[in-house]
């Protein structure tokens, strides 16, 4: 692949705290600067504050939604994909990148760490799931994307 | 419904330990002696161990493999189900009882563990993922039979 | 396997017509009596008359729903399964028999269709779908249920 | 949404005829100029010359791979996403788009065909599946690329 996006997955919960909103906005605007393209559920909370960031920095956003219904995206996803699989589809948000980082999140967020951990992608995690064996714990958003840059660097 | 089945998800392995499979062949063995029919992955390991229990005690099995092929069902499987939804099947593993039983495992074991939690569905987990936040670790199959014959009860 | 169940998959609207419900009732039927476990997707319509006509003559039935609440099935399921795909349950539909019967139906009835021969299952249909290349145009629940038990003979 | 994409599906067989092949490299580079962003499965034949095609006039492709890994995608998806799905990722295919174009194909695009149909999105088709009760048959590239444009302007 000549021309293939770096993708990252990022994840985290529709009803992020304060800290876990600016972490995921900052985020978002360093891993656009860096060239990443950010894939996630495309819902609110997280999901909305990394590709809030992203846009501000002129990245793009893809959105794998659970719904069939594009319009169900946040208004900062650029690619909106309605996979119609439900919940299911953590799997693909686990997969789409060479790496995953999550920020925060609950149940559906351990979901995509088990998925993106079992499919061989690095993980590593801001708060809740950063103790999860195999998960590697972040502070910061700088910390975040450097952890994503050398996973992908390590890959290729 | 009637006639419905009551049925309880397990989940483990394909590479179990001695003392894993032997916990998951008494655990077969008495959730079918309680009457409940177990849907698991349809593998080996863990899966196949439970369903073998289950079988000698005339239960039924339910497998839900990852392949399109029913083949690819163990032995002791009665109702093999090939989704052909490769791992993504670990979904439809952790909504098909009305608890999870986990025995073991690795990261996909973790994925249903978490896609079950999401969903409502009462986990207890006997040894490596007992820790995760809203799982009730467990000793015995005899704990776990009765974790699950109460969580069917208090569905109800 | 030595107990596995012969399973075979039933297709068909949620919103039947009186002549497909009559129809399918009598393949439950006939289905049952001749040692057939049904798959199918837990419905109303022509789900919900096959599960009946299977029930009526003591038979098993497997319903694959699309949600994660397994009381969506109908009351004739015996064994529901909350998938929690959404309508991409359709393709473990297609793929849980060892054959598919389609009775009406409409467009989720067709990727169920095109799942099955696409995998490489036997398919007939009553009505609608008949013509599509591959498909056996049947007349009767008689020819519709000798479809499926010599498509179950020629697999082994 | 202000700064979405307008995606359209397009699918085909990986075993494309050369007439198929070459409407399909057209189609991408019609469908790239119009600003369409193309979805497909990623693979090689009619996804391969789709996405050349758009590749060709600085368009962009998103390759839904059956696979979880992005290496299988073909050289000219600059979005690979691995879903991990199997056969079951064509329903995200056939949701990602405004509209979905079949260019020949066999019953995974049969299948693409009937859910996105089934999810109301605009159908046409060259060639094999033109016949399909609502399927709008096309002749040429241009056609479909109208077929698009026009199917999106609606939806707004």
């Amino acid at each position: 692949m000549i021309h293939a996006a770096r993708i990252v997955s990022v994840a985290g919960s529709p009803d992020a705290s304060e800290a876990e909103t600016a972490f995921a906005e900052e985020l978002g605007r360093l891993l656009a600067e860096s060239g990443f393209t950010i894939a996630c559920g495309g819902g609110p909370g997280v999901m909305e504050a990394v590709c809030r960031g992203a846009v501000s920095a002129g990245g793009e956003t893809i959105g794998l939604l659970p719904s069939d219904d594009p319009a169900d995206a946040s208004e900062f996803v650029t690619l909106p994909i309605p996979t119609g699989l439900g919940r299911a589809r953590n799997r693909v948000v686990a997969l789409a990148g060479s790496a995953l980082i999550a920020v925060g999140g609950r149940y559906g967020t351990l979901s995509e760490i088990a998925f993106a951990l079992d499919a061989g992608r690095p993980v590593c995690a801001f708060g809740r799931w950063g103790a999860i064996p195999g998960v590697v714990p972040v502070e910061s958003p700088q910390q975040a994307r450097d952890f994503a840059a050398s996973s992908h660097e390590e890959e290729r």
